[in-house]
């Protein structure tokens, strides 16, 4: 018996594969939704798929396998009989949609190809019941087959319909008529012969597997080859699937839709949709017409409504997850064409996931994985005050939660261009398309005055946590006149201050008064429940007393990095500090110290008091000490003013020193200057007068009843040397002013070290011997490891890495994301190396990506203790420390 | 039977050891000496030795084991018989000198205790014979022994001798009588009596036993602890050697000297030595008295000259290599106190290692280790060119080779000053002591009026390879008014530009023609017999066709590297590329760049045939832009004076551009910023134009018969991806210029990579699939492993790191010598990464550390293909090589 290739939809048995997963291995994702909703009895139109390992064979050897071509004939009539059309037929044509269905949605891969089938004959005998439908079927047939078969881009046609219609005075498609139509099929025909080089095929055989074999192709397309190798995803071809194509703009009782099986918004227990009444798919994505809901169409159609609503809960109590289907309704008649797990905002995946686990339809480890980490950020958006009293101007969708407050910007490019320039900004558009995606991130909220929940600035902001008002339809935009008006007033005009909540949909023109997010309710719930699974703690960076109750609220363990030198940094320490700095001497420079020594001493106190029982790690100085002092630039430029006017006054002797000082201090790399332990070595003065604070914060403070962890944490070690001398210089110092307080620490004290220079991850072995604790500064470690300067290379290269070059050089930010082959290796080695010396050793992570998803599972798998982030990221390190305990647990 | 714990110097039997340095592991480097001596019946004074595992079982317990005392008292009983001395006895009393003497010779060990055994009536009974030479060795013993055993230090004893001298008016010791000597002795009683609260103790035993115990307890000084964690030396312990004391004060027939077996200045097989008659050791080595050779002793003392002789030549076949031995001659009768390899110049020990290998004393493999590569730059110090007209002013020793001119500095203070303002200077001293050293490394070369060419300056000078004339007596120098003389008339005075030449020990006002060394002879000879062992490949890096033609003559076989910014940076092309990088648009920069490449074509071209048959290996441009840009602060200070003065003109408008331009392209760090690849990337047309330079040369120098090896190198890879876009960029171009040719390049072109990025280091397996060469850029491979910013740290805490601070926290600049720990994990990563992915890859070095041979040893063994150093490192390279294969061969 010659092999089975081609399956019809209902000749797959989901039951004999181990996983949907491994189904939509072979048969793609579609293939597999369309698989699953035929064995459940959804009513789908017929169709067939090719199992995905095809592509792969045909990329090789450019032939198909024997049989194929009979099995695809053989489908065909089959689909002619079930269906009662004819394939080629005039009077009943069978008319078909092919689509890619790779296993993992990826781009690159072939766009669905419409109205297969279709001929010129076959357009005139449709034109006869509906002439304007059937050719402008016809003409977007031609063009997309020209377009994504042929790749001959569409830009062509375009050309030729811009011209046609201004050549009839017309601005939009709709105006144009059944003959325009017919017109513009007859130039688009002439058009294809002239880029081709030969007939459009009339044949409707020869379209359809020219179109397969479009799709076998685009399995190897650069593009997606390139995001394959990006996101390693395994070469498992693509599957084709060829479906009847059913209408939704055939007439009033036909109609297009999406739905989803609760709401995507809040995850409200309900069947959402949206649909538009005669009208095909693209028209309800591009947003141009504005949707009715489920409500509104039941009204209408109850039957259709009734129908929907059992099969979506049929749906998803087959996924156990909230699905989102596009649907179709021919003449009355409903059908389903796609299903997939539905996109949510975080709180809509926080209550859907607690009410399953509820409803004993998923256990606990499924529920916590069903909150992507990333998405956790949204729920500690702001929210406009409950006493702001101004009005809104207007109101729209709530199609992304959030509240914020920018500036007005009609345009992309001028969005991308703000952001450069630091501006905060408020994307305001009509609707926005694909290409609009750049000034979207640019920006920090989204306003449309069309479209609905699902169009796509809607689905954008949700994905990428923006806050976004969508289908605000009172709102009058001209994006040319760059202004918004309500009824002809004009309201706010570019660069104007507005305000936006995408939870309540509400517009208001300038700043509007916003409060921080409470965990509560199901939110609590769900962290408490990630707390159980997770392995790694939370700790978090916290230099003053306010962000350390911002972290405790936020549920932070411990601090895991206090950065002294931002104490520093405060207004009124700063000349204290410039007088250390400039000390001639180290009398002198001890007398300014001895200055700092109370305010940094009240600092800690405060600090401990907040962290009562819990570990507080505090860094020493840091910085060089050139970032204390006033601007080089602006320095050289007055003095040489004062100069030349002959004012050798005060001023000109105290910039004549300062600038002395500065370019005694100055370093042409000072990243990699006098920094750290390496200021610590070579004025020990400064370590010490900041351990003394700390010691005499801790007596103060335990005498007071506080409870305090200090771990004493020495940055930028390269070699072991550097902190045993420290530590043999600053411990006895220690432990002789706690002798003499007559007190012993309730907790031992800690001394560690940072491990952010490459040499010390090499060395650590050597470090374990000496440090009771280790903490990986990811910012400086990437630094190194990379030779970036973060400060230099974002701007100069770096993004062009990622997002201008194509294929783009890197995939991510190693800044924001951990580079697990080259900073992770590191790591790992660190890990090894000290645990080996020193078992036990507590490590953790207070680098910008310890509040990172994605990072926060390598850094679980590689066994870190901790990781510390700021306090408003600590929510997003839990749960991802959750998920990565439980994926760790599920992959044994 | 009690434990042997104390031998005799005649109980020793060496034949039972494996090796001398097994021998020296038990009885300490001295006492195997001696031992040896004994053996060979050399006359030594008798005595003993207590083995070093005593002292480290004495660190444990604090006690003696039992028996040693008794047997120290046994031996003590048969020196007594032997030497006919009675130890404690008035009338012949026994004196001893007592010497620590490790396996290796360290710091922080104990020194010598000289005429132990007195006591204030042996002084007196002595003193009936020689009464000034009694009471100084008396008052020397005492302050000896409180400052070396009883660690008080010698400070309050010198007070004492010089408020003495001052209050008799006397500025020279050798000025004060017996009397004033004996008075002094009194003093010192005294000041030990205040200093340690108890008397100076009579009992010789008691002294005895006090200074075995100084001994032991030196072992684990900090000083010898700190320097044994520093120099990995094993904890072997110290042994005690106790020797009769011989005096070489006694009388006429008295002396003392230092001798070496053959010429430690040129090799020259014959005996040398130095003595001086009626004096103590320490007055050699003090330089204080000049002192006569072996010639000028036959004719006073031939028969002891003739023993001398006879006795160096024994313990030379005996050791099968050149000595350095100490003698006493106490009343016509000669005693060696101690024997060792003696130190030599590197064109003595070549032509040492020459002579014994023809003469069959050594083999081939032991030659090429005789000369250690650290001093093979000896041998390439510059000469007074034979043209040179210019006559000498006065003559000195010849005690350390090289021609150099530089400024006359009287003092080390200011010779360190000076240094650090970047001076060549030529220290002048009378004699230099030990705590001169700081200032003698500043100088690059030492100019003395004292002292013989075993003096401390000679010793010095000699070892760390600056150019140095001792002695020259004639030379006036007074180092208070800052002026040498001759005949009374000031020939120069500090800062003048003098000139010295230690091969002739001439001394010259001002500059002298010099020329550089030539490789021939003996020294060609065993450079071609280290080719022979070596393994690793020695390459030069060479920017120019003069520094590849001095590489080649220095034995080169290839160009590691090839800087093509250097070809910007001259003088005629700098307008060029500055046009280049202020080009406001690719258009201008292309036009730019096109008159920059028929200069590059030309460089390359001259370097071809330069290096005809041999690989060059260019890189392409590595720094950043702006480093092509004028000084920043002088343009902001002449903008600014302009703008004050209101002169809008040409000027200002140009300083206006070049400033905005210069702010863009500058950076906070940049050595990790916009440079190497990351240019290259982002400036596509830089580099093409660079390939296109080195094809079209490669065609028109192929065409003209050279035979071109091109390696092509592209800097600072740290994602693989670089270089792949980098490629695919340029080969194919690169491929389609020499297909259009039409010419085959005779040897394929390689593309390779730097390996000098932490991340390209750990990720050197996905590079190799991509590159075909590695070349290690240890510089920025340094100074990113350490976080170290080579420009700013040396300044700023390096050297503190190293000089300063102790124990110090590095050994070594990791700049110069290779940081084994760190950087040469990454190292070992790489090749072993590398050698997996794609097996044979070819990996070499072109960082600073290719020239250092501490470095080249790790650089073999971890299995380097090739070293590239600069032109003059070349030879330096080829021993170390063959060096680093001789000891692997050995250790396996």
């Amino acid at each position: 018996m010659a092999e089975k290739i081609v399956y019809m939809f209902d000749e797959v048995d989901p039951s004999k594969f181990s996983s949907t997963e491994d189904l939509k291995i072979h048969f793609g994702g579609k293939g597999a939704g369309l698989a699953n909703m035929t064995l459940l009895g959804l009513p789908i139109p017929y169709g067939f798929t090719i199992p995905c390992k095809y592509s792969l064979s045909y990329a090789e050897t450019n032939k198909w396998p024997d049989h194929l071509k009979d099995q695809i004939n053989e489908s065909i009539a089959k689909l002619e009989k079930k269906s009662g059309y004819i394939f080629g037929d005039i009077e009943k044509p069978l008319l078909l949609s092919i689509r890619s269905g790779a296993p993992i949605s990826m781009p690159g891969m072939m766009d669905t190809v419409l109205n297969l089938g279709m001929s010129k004959a076959i357009a005139e005998k449709m034109a006869e019941k509906n002439a304007r439908f059937a050719w402008d079927s016809w003409r977007r047939f031609i063009m997309s087959f020209s377009d994504i078969v042929k790749e001959t881009g569409r830009e062509p046609y375009d050309e030729i319909m811009d011209e046609f219609k201004e050549s009839r005075g017309k601005k939009l498609d709709i105006e144009l008529n059944a003959d325009e139509m017919k017109d513009l099929g007859e130039l688009y025909l002439k058009k294809f012969h002239e880029l081709l080089d030969k007939d459009f095929p009339e044949d409707p055989w020869e379209q359809l597997y020219a179109s397969i074999n479009a799709v076998f192709n685009s399995w190897n397309s650069e593009r997606a080859v390139a995001y394959r190798k990006m996101n390693k995803i395994p070469n498992y071809g693509t599957a084709v699937n060829v479906m009847r194509m059913v209408f939704g703009n055939l007439n009033d009782k036909s109609g297009t839709g999406v739905l989803f099986t609760r709401s995507p918004m809040d995850g409200e227990h309900k069947v959402m949709g949206e649909y538009l009444i005669n009208a095909q798919g693209e028209d309800v994505v591009a947003g141009v017409r504005t949707p009715i809901s489920m409500e509104e169409l039941k009204e209408e159609q109850p039957d259709i409504v009734k129908q929907i609503f059992e099969l979506a809960n049929l749906l998803e109590n087959h996924y156990k997850d909230m699905q989102d289907c596009e649907i179709t309704v021919e003449d009355g008649k409903l059908f389903f064409l796609q299903t997939r797990t539905g996109k949510r905002t975080a709180g809509a995946a926080v209550k859907i996931a607690i009410d399953m686990l509820d409803d004993k339809i998923i256990d606990e480890e499924t529920a916590v994985l069903r909150v992507a980490p990333e998405k956790i950020e949204e729920l500690l958006h702001k929210r406009i005050s409950p006493n702001e009293k101004k009005l809104p101007i207007v109101r729209g969708f709530n199609a992304s939660p959030g509240a914020v407050t920018g500036r007005a910007i009609f345009d992309c490019g001028r969005a991308i261009e703000e952001k450069r320039a630091n501006q905060r900004i408020i994307l305001v558009r009509k609707e926005t398309k694909p290409e609009d995606f750049p000034g979207m991130i640019a920006s920090i909220g989204i306003l449309t005055s069309r479209g609905g929940k699902t169009c796509h600035a809607a689905v954008v902001a949700r994905g990428i946590g923006l806050p976004a008002i969508v289908g605000a339809g009172e709102l009058e935009i001209d994006e040319e006149k760059r202004t918004a008006s309500v009824g002809g007033e004009v309201k706010f005009k570019e660069g104007d201050l507005i305000s936006i909540d995408g939870i309540t949909g509400n517009v208001y023109i300038g700043e509007v008064e916003v409060v921080d997010p409470e965990i509560t309710g199901e939110f609590s719930r769900y962290l408490v429940m990630c707390d159980k699974y997770r392995k790694l703690g939370v700790r978090t960076n916290a230099d003053t007393p306010q962000m350390a109750l911002d972290a405790l609220k936020n549920g932070a363990e411990g601090i895991g990095l206090c950065r002294t030198e931002r104490m520093f940094n405060a207004k009124d320490r700063l000349p204290k500090v410039v007088d250390m700095i400039v000390a001639e001497n180290l009398d002198k420079r001890e007398k300014a110290l001895d200055k700092l020594l109370p305010l940094q001493r009240q600092d800690f106190i405060d600090i401990f008091k907040v962290m009562d029982g819990k570990p507080v790690t505090v860094r020493l100085l840091d910085p060089p000490l050139h970032e204390f002092l006033p601007d080089y630039k602006s320095m050289v430029v007055e003095f040489t003013e004062l100069r030349v006017k002959g004012d050798k006054g005060k001023r000109f002797k105290e910039l004549e020193f300062m600038l002395k000082k500065y370019e005694e201090l100055k370093e042409e790399n000072a990243m990699l200057g006098h920094r750290g332990v390496r200021l610590g070595n070579t004025h020990p003065e400064i370590y010490k007068m900041q351990v003394k604070a700390l010691i005499e914060a801790l007596i103060e403070s335990q005498k007071a009843g506080v409870d305090v962890h200090l771990e004493i944490m020495l940055p930028l070690v390269s070699h072991v040397n550097e902190f045993i001398r420290l530590k043999e210089l600053l411990k006895p110092m220690a432990e002789e002013m706690l002798e003499n307080a007559d007190l012993v620490p309730k907790n031992p004290i800690q001394w560690g070290t940072m491990i952010e220079i490459p040499r010390a991850a090499l060395t650590a072995g050597e470090i374990a011997k000496e440090a009771e604790f280790f903490s990986f500064g990811t910012n400086d470690l990437t630094q190194m490891t990379f030779g970036f300067s973060r400060d230099d290379v974002e701007a100069k290269f770096l993004t062009k890495y990622i997002d201008e070059i194509y294929p783009p050089i890197m995939k991510d930010n190693p800044f924001e994301h951990i580079d697990i082959e080259g900073v992770g290796k590191l790591i790992e080695i660190t890990v090894v190396d000290g645990r080996k010396a020193r078992p036990g050793i507590h490590v953790g992570i207070c680098g910008e990506v310890g509040g990172d998803p994605h990072s926060i599972q390598f850094l679980h798998d590689v066994g870190l203790d901790y990781v510390s982030c700021s306090p408003f990221r600590v929510p997003v390190a839990r749960v991802a420390a959750a998920h990565a305990a439980i994926l760790d647990k599920k992959n044994v």
